[in-house]
């Protein structure tokens, strides 16, 4: 929080940092009782981000999930592909905002804010993304992963069609498709656990 | 923006500020053409909060409805009532949530923020209220709010239990009914014409 | 009723005049306690209309709110517009329909009723308004009645195409939001605190 | 209707009378043109009813249809069964408010105020059953026939509990899962080909 | 089921077999004390189909209802129209797919294997059909199926139209409609009185 | 499928298997041209299951996405869980049943009946869990997949209390959320591509 503790005069009945990772009991480990290759990993995070991102430290408990769905994670966002990063956020934002998720909103938000350099292009994508004004391709983008959030079982393929038209290659609608599912996954996990994301990505990029 | 022009490089197509208020094309006065009663509200609005905020400027093409918004939002939001300010505005942002609407989120949520001085619980809020740890007093209500505004249809008297076992007067909950309603109805006026919230908002009281 | 007491067997477990106002402990006053312009305001009802519509009623155990809500619901329905008194009425009864309010749809069916002399316009738009023959003008604008009122998340300005075809202006196009809107909200509010309607208007203009 | 055509001075764009039974080019038979048995149920029902009901007349294109499909409708409805008359018509009316039909609404809906020599009560059902003063009986009744209208991949035995908690029998609970069943049929076939109730049932019972 | 009771080491809970035919107590008489024209009916069931249906069976504690309901049934699935019994059995699956009614699933799905002599259609149509590869005719066919049993309320004439360009004729629309209703009918019997289907169908015609 | 070519006049219009994989044009290697160590995947799924799976032939495009595809599906499958392999595949059918998964219900169709030696309880759950005798330990883990797949917005750790009243420890009803994320992920990827399962699993168990 960027009010100073002095002026907080807060009526909230929390604090929210002291709210553990998840609603489960998990008995997750220290970061110093991981084994080698994750603590290396969860060090790089500290260092390159300023936090270890609370889904890994939920998915530290079991150290074989956790290895796999970073794989995953680090493939579908950073790996290669015709969407630049800018554009896997948006649809992380988008497809959250669709399910009201309270952690992918906020860690992804401040993705979309860092990316974008545009702080109310963020806001807008979490409240609703119809308000922004976006390229057509970014449009047709957010349009299909509204839908196929919303209605997977009326989804054909010629529902792709908008995308093609934008520019799209198949393989890009590949990807997109991927990463749509992939935040219908994590925002299923992280609404049914409480997963709380890790505060210091409200105040970023604002 | 709290970014500065000049490092701002941001890659999105429109610069926020000089969208129209709404998409309609109303014809509304510059201030110093309204009638003098509106213009001295609109310069006490100014002085008072730094801004006309653009739900008057979209109003003011009709001077007549705008006099008899203005004293409804008003008395709704100011009068007297049990529900303390920052209630008032947890509902609006609440049911503004559900119905995805960006200018509300936008202008309730700086004013959550401003009258919490808690940061973080206006983006719970504004994101799933679920997630946020609230007394059973403001659980009870909020869980209303989202109800009566998904389902109107199935509500009926005995849905208001919760919030007398929470403590609310029959009173109170005549209020909270009239804010949700209020909000059913701005948010469906606000994303209709798409009506852009005051860009200071976005910064305030982060 | 038009059924005479010596007649009237009916099976049905109550009298309907007997129910209160709202299912709410609000405190109303007699109307001899109303401030002197409520007061007056009630007579003018009860002398133009018959009655004091319960609506008035339930408002006046708090008269700031009386006076704004009246106010408000006055400019919209009878202020200066593109839209006809009956044009106005047909989209209160569509979105109440959508809604299933029963104050709200017995008040304002009498009002289509009387307005339209067609006691079956009235009983098509309470039903399901897409059995009505409607001009592509009214077809138009109860479409939009009805989507804004079910999915506003999902409109933009680009829903309204639809009306300005139908050759609504862009100020007609505001009034008719804020009518979608006010309905909306009288909706949740009558539903919520079970809100009775006077019962002559089930009877009038059939 | 019952103002007279002098006075009537509709601005509704049509004459209700005029338009054909159903949006269907069915190639209906005149009655005189029916087989003996047919024609004979058609002018039975003119006598009793002053009519004969428009989905009669729907169905008379295919014979062997309108003898099985009303054979089934009269035994659902005035077949042997623990369920009154009226609470038959409660029925039907209950489910065609959810599915919206004007059909059904219509000619059921005068049935209610028939039976229940209660014009209000039928007006409650027709906009939503819950402003309706019912006994417990009833309630149960009726709340089962929204939700198995509403939800019926969702329902399970275990949803019949408060029918049977209401006195219900299971042969009782049959009867009413079959009514609901039914008119959740002609819900929809009078919906798609725009059935038109005979105009009488508009002021009958008022 | 294929598998032999010697290899069959389910862990499954139950045997289905010995599950009632419904989850009411319905005093259903055993074959021989139906009357005379029922027992003959349901032998020639036995004969013809290897089975009486439980549909059958469940009717039978009201002979007045089993026939009635027979004989609309086999009117609609066997009498004179254009739809081929495929196509009628086809709508069957679909609407019965919409609403998740194990019964009608299981029942219609076989008939769907049989009369197509494609198993794999059968599992496409139950699972989603708008993954089966269709003719225009059966695709709009089965998306008018899926939409009036979805949304009856927004359903008007005009949705037909996609039946028409497929080359239907109005006796043939008002056809489908009547089986689209009358699945729907069914659907909500048998789910609301957990109607068990005759065990043999799950392996017919795989 | 089972009919012999020489019996078989099916009036379907396709052959199933000479549909391509996916509605995408992928670029999709042959297996001898996948790289070493996917090669090796391939044919170990050749002679284990006797096919590959076309959800890893869709993959292949991407090496990178196959392979850590791959090892998040076999860890939440195969590792380490109180989950049997039974009650992930039940997982994973009663989620691509509420999503209408033609895929997903093919492939994991297949595995409950095997899994279980049940070929009925496969069916009910592909149909609708509800039908299907359940124990209380399934029933709540089925019921939770249905619930967070359906409405993931409204579910909080409250929504869990079912799972742990019947025995499931925390570490479990992680597991539980991770199986009902994964299967909305893969669901909406497979719909959206149209996706086609191998045609051997529609006979597999039966």
């Amino acid at each position: 929080m960027k009010t100073s503790p002095t002026t907080n005069t807060s009526t909230s009945p929390t604090t929210h940092s002291t709210r553990p990772v998840t609603a489960l009991d998990l008995a997750t480990p220290a970061v110093a009782d991981l084994p080698d290759e994750n603590r290396r990993y969860f060090e790089k995070c500290q260092q390159k981000l300023g936090m270890i991102p609370n889904v890994l430290t939920a998915y530290s408990h079991n150290v074989a999930q956790l290895e796999v769905f970073s794989r995953f994670y680090n493939e579908l966002m950073l790996g290669e592909s015709e969407l630049t990063p800018l554009e896997r956020e948006m649809i992380a934002v988008v497809v959250s905002a669709e399910n009201h998720c309270f952690y992918c909103l906020t860690a992804h938000g401040a993705a979309v804010r860092e990316y974008s350099q545009d702080p109310v292009l963020g806001e807008q994508l979490m409240m609703n993304y119809r308000s922004a004004t976006l390229s057509a391709r970014h449009r047709a983008m957010l349009d299909y992963a509204s839908l196929l959030t919303r209605t997977p079982a009326l989804v054909t393929p010629a529902d792709a069609a908008p995308l093609r038209q934008a520019g799209f290659s198949d393989t890009a609608i590949w990807d997109i498709c991927n990463l749509i599912g992939f935040y219908n996954m994590t925002n299923r996990i992280a609404s049914a656990v409480d997963m709380r994301p890790n505060e210091a990505y409200h105040s970023q990029h604002r």
